[in-house]
C-alpha cells in the first residue's frame, strides 16, 4: 500500500571482507528507529528466497570454476528478484532500506577484482536497476591485512579464498569510486572497535534524517 | 587444441513442448557422423555443472514467484556458462555443435511467453554472445495441442505448468523469428512421426554439409 507520503532514503553499506558490515546493519537500522524511521534491513546477494537460492549457488565453492560474465550475470538475477520484491516496494512505502552491499560491490568484486570492465558492468546496471541508486553508501574501510585477520578462522566461501592482491583491487576500486561520487558517499574508518564504527555511522547519516 | 582448420558449424534446434526436439538431436549427431563430422550434442540451459545448477533453480517450480527479469538474467547467465564452456571451444576445434534450445528460445519463451521487450532481450544477447549466432536453426514447428497432448503425463516443470495461450505466443513469435531470417531458420514439420521428423531434419542440415 502507497502511503502517499514521501518515498523511503536508500542507504547502502560496503567494504572488504572483515570491515564489519553485516555487524553494522542492525545497529544503524535500531538508530534509525529511535529516530522515528521506519527501516527494513536486507543484504545482497539475497532478500527473497529466489536470490537467496542464486546466493548459495554463487557462494558454493562446488562451483568454483563458474566463469566471470555468469557469475555477473547471477549477481545481476538476485539483485532484480531483490529490487522487484523487496527494495522498491519498501522504498515506495515510505520505508528505509539499509542494505548489506548493493552494486558497488559488483564493480569492486567482479569489476576490479575479476577484471570485468566497468562500462560492460554499467550496461547491466541501467539494465536491472533503471533511475535506482543508493541514496547514501557508507563505505566501511580498513587495511586488507586488518579485515583479513579478522575473518581467519571462519570457513571461507568463494570470494573469502581469494588473495590478498585480490582484495587490495576490491578495497582500492571502493575508494576511488567514493572519491567520484562525494555526495552519495561516505567513508567511515571501521578499523576501529564494533561501537566505535557505528557511531560514526550515526553521524554520518544524521544529515538524511533532517 | 586449435586444429588450424575451420571453425565447426553451430545448430540449435527450438520448438514448443512436446515438438520432440531433445529426441531429434541424437539422431541428427549420428547422421552428421555418418558423413564424417565430428559433432556433439548439448542443451540449454544446461550443458556445464554449473549451468545446469541454473537450470534447476530455473525450473523448479518451488521459485514459481520468480521475477520475469530475474528469470531472463538466470537464462543467460547459464548460457555465458556454456558458451565459455562447451560451445566456443568445440566450434574454435571445427566440432560442429547441435544444441537442444538456444537465444530464439529466449525471445520466444521470456520474450512473448512473459512479455518482455525483444529490444532489451537483444541488449543482453549482444553481451553476453558477441558475435557468436546459430549457423542454422531448425525449428521443430506443430500445433500447440500436438504439443501439449504428447507431453501429457510427464511431471511438469515451472514452463509445462504454463497454459496454451503462452505456448501460442512462444509458437508464433518462432514463426515470426524464422520468417524475419529465412537464411538462418529451417521450418520442420514435427507433427509426423519421430522417423519422418529426422529425415526431415537431414534434409535440412545438407546444404551445411557440402
Amino acid at each position: 500500500m502507497d502511503t502517499g507520503g514521501q518515498r523511503g532514503r536508500f542507504i547502502t553499506l560496503e567494504g572488504i571482507e572483515g570491515a564489519g558490515k553485516s555487524t553494522q546493519v542492525a545497529p544503524l537500522v535500531e538508530a534509525l528507529a529511535r529516530s522515528g524511521i521506519d527501516a527494513i534491513a536486507t543484504r545482497e546477494p539475497g532478500g527473497t528466497p529466489e536470490a537467496e537460492a542464486i546466493r548459495a549457488l554463487l557462494l558454493d565453492p562446488a562451483y568454483r570454476s563458474l566463469g566471470k560474465d555468469a557469475e555477473l550475470l547471477l549477481v545481476f538475477a538476485a539483485r532484480a528478484e531483490h529490487i522487484e520484491k523487496v527494495i522498491r516496494p519498501a522504498l515506495q512505502r515510505g520505508r528505509w532500506v539499509v542494505c548489506d552491499r548493493f552494486t558497488d560491490a559488483t564493480f569492486a568484486y567482479q569489476g576490479a577484482g575479476r577484471r570485468i570492465g566497468s562500462a560492460r558492468i554499467a550496461v547491466l546496471e541501467d539494465w536491472v536497476q533503471g533511475e535506482l541508486r543508493p541514496d547514501l553508501t557508507l563505505l566501511l574501510d580498513l587495511p586488507v591485512s586488518t579485515g583479513q585477520a579478522r575473518i581467519r578462522g571462519r570457513s571461507a566461501d568463494r570470494f573469502e579464498r581469494e588473495g590478498s592482491a585480490f582484495f587490495e583491487r576490491v578495497r582500492a576500486t571502493y575508494l576511488e569510486r567514493a572519491r567520484e561520487a562525494p555526495e552519495r558517499y561516505r567513508i567511515i574508518d571501521a578499523s576501529e572497535s564494533p561501537s566505535a564504527t557505528s557511531a560514526a555511522i550515526r553521524r554520518a547519516v544524521e544529515h538524511l534524517m533532517a
